[in-house]
This record gives structure tokens, sequence and C-alpha cells, in this order.
């Protein structure tokens, strides 16, 4: 869901008169890659070498941009990347970095605190932490309890639940006021569409999505 | 749109755990192809040698089951299939036909006569007509006024157009009673969406949607 997300707001982002305007896009939604959270705290299989599969054959197929709708397999991203250029050089694609591109926009808000949701495998990565870091932004986390309430919706939105505890969503939502509000995993905009909170946060599905019409153009 | 329709109904269709539950799905979402309609009414580029091309590459990328979420499209869907077969024999690829589903579905309904909704490419190609003749089910299709109507919605809802004129799609509805009224374009459902109507017709996205899961268990 978190694919055809980013798929549908490409699409409706983009401005066309007919079919032929639109961009082409080609897509691995490959559903076998492994658990990247799981592998992330050493509990399950490693994924890297079927995402370089999956970047390389799309290469293959003809993509010159490349975009991942997974916050947690960018702790992967390096390998990926190193891949693709010493198989394909420097200039024949442009590997786009969600988590890169959410943080520019966020330093670009002029925030200095950030509360970030995320899976636990993308806060024990501290992909996030760092590059706001890097720019003098705090970043905030939730408390472990509610870390597991987020984290479960997560899972239970990959799992085909459409209902979400919405009180806590407001409440997490207005401890977050004041600050950067980073939805850092593919899955959470959904949840929060439901929750009809979306419109007061940083969704990095957008920011992807924009940024791939960018590099088209 | 129809192409993320497709793929959305897949998932949702599908059950899974996780993740890995689900369908490895490729997409290549051509835009590029030529208008399918403009070439059958002779008014513009053949698009056989990029269908076979996608159809090709899919293949060549793992895909197993292909489905072609465009109903004018399987004019060419023939030159496709023989293509494939001549390059990967009968059994490494199941094609599915989109009108060869939905006649089916009509044939078991138990439906004697079909209201058909299509763009005049795929009506002059008369490839549900013949289909559901050959079962001895008439199909009627649509006065020149109103069927220039629907060819209008059909290419502004491609223009990302996302308002149309409801009450004259009831009057068709109305007009479909006690038939089985067949969308046989797939902008079509996403239209039927919008009015509300979609619950009262048959929905050949949805059917290809059924019988690619079916293939994939």
């Amino acid at each position: 869901m978190a694919t055809i997300d980013l798929f549908r707001k490409i699409i409706l982002l983009s401005e066309g008169a007919c079919d032929q305007d639109f961009p082409h896009i080609v897509i691995d939604n490959n559903s076998k890659i492994p658990d990247r959270t799981a592998f992330i705290l050493g509990e399950g299989v490693n994924p890297t070498s079927m995402l370089i599969e999956s970047a390389v054959k799309l290469v293959q197929f003809g993509a010159q941009v490349l975009v991942m709708p997974c916050n947690t397999a960018h702790y992967f991203y390096d390998a990926i990347n190193e891949h693709l250029i010493a198989k394909f050089g420097v200039d024949s694609v442009v590997f786009l970095n969600m988590i890169e591109e959410t943080v520019k926009v966020v330093i670009e808000s002029g925030q200095q605190k950030v509360l970030l949701l995320a899976t636990d495998g993308t806060l024990r990565s501290g992909l996030y932490q760092e590059a706001f870091s890097a720019n003098g932004i705090d970043t905030v986390t939730l408390v472990e309890h509610e870390q597991r309430i987020i984290m479960r919706m997560i899972y239970d939105y990959k799992a085909g639940v459409r209902e979400f505890d919405v009180d806590f969503l407001r409440q997490i939502v207005a401890n977050g006021e004041g600050m950067a509000y980073v939805l850092g995993c593919t899955e959470l905009p959904l949840v929060f569409e439901i929750a009809e909170l979306i419109d007061r946060v940083i969704n990095p599905t957008e920011i992807l999505a924009r940024r791939a019409i960018e590099e088209l153009i």
C-alpha cells in the first residue's frame, strides 16, 4: 500500500492532458524482500542482496531515477547505491534518498526540533537522528510504550487493519506541537490519513514524489 | 490511475499477515505507449511494438502471470500473446485476457443482454460484442451523442478531471436496468466510483484482479 501511495502521488502531482504526458513508471513491488526492521534488530534475514537485485533490474529495465518507498530500507541505501555506481557508473542513474530529502525539507522549514515516528528498525539505524543532528536539529522520539503502539499500528496496517486508536494519534500529534512532525515510515501516512491527521505532518512519501517529478522534468 | 486501481485491488483482495504474504508485482506503467483508440480508428501510431516490448520485458523481469489494465489494448492481445509464445514457449507465462474473463462472468450471471460502455476504439474493435454474441448474449451500446459524452469523460479523467455529470451517468445506468452493465474501459470504474454508481455494474478491473490472484495461488 505504501508503494501504491507513492505511485498515486507521483501521478496526481504530475500534470498531463493525456496518458502520454505522464511519467513512465516501472515498479518492482517485491513483497518477498525480508523484513528490514527484523534484520536491523538482529532477528532476521539480511535483505541487502534482494534490494540490490531489485535496483539493478529496474535500471536494466530502463529506470533513470530510483525511489524506494520504505524508510527502514534506507539503512541499506549506501550498499545499494555503491553497487549501482560500480555496475552502471555515476551518471546513469539517480537514486533519491527519502531520508535526506525529508531532512532537507525540515531544514528549509526552519524548525529546530523534530518529533520522529518510525519503525524500531529506522530508529535503531539512527539515520534520521544523525542527519538532523548534523544540521543542529534535535530529534525527539516516543517513550517506549507509545513506540510499541506505533510499531503495532504499522504492522497491523500491513496486515489489512484499517481501524486505529485515533485518540492516541491525536494525543501524539498534540505532544509534537511546535515541532516538525515526521512520519518516518511509509505506512504511517496511510494510518494518519485514516485518522484525518495527515495535513499536520511532514510526509516523506509526498516529499519523495515531488522530488521524483522534479528529477524527471 | 487505471493501473493503480488494478494494483490496489490485487493487494486489497489478497490476504496477508505481513509484507511477505502478498504477491510480488512488477509493473511497467508505460505512459508513452501510443493511444490505442486513435490507432484503431485509423488516426494514430501503431502501439503494437511497444506493447510487445513491455510484455517481453516484464516476463524477462520474472513475471509469470501478465495482466493489461486497458480494454482497448486487448485489440492487440493476440499479437502480444503470439509473440510471447514464440519467444518463451506456451507454458512459461499466463497472459490473462480481461475481455474474455469479463465475458465469462456475464455468462455465469445468466444475463442475456449487456449494456456496454467503452472507448470508441474498443467498440470499433468488436471484441466484446463478438465474444458476447458467440455466447448468445446481445450487446447494446449507447446512441451517438451519449457515446461522445462517455468518451469525453474517459479522456477528461485521464487529464485529471474528477467532476462529472452524475445525473447523466445515473440515467445511463437506469436505461441499463435488467441488463448486465459492463464498464469496458479501465477509467470508467474510477468515474463511476466518483458518481457512487460502482456497486451496480460489472467491473472488468475487479474481475481481472480476482483472476490474477487465483493464478498466483
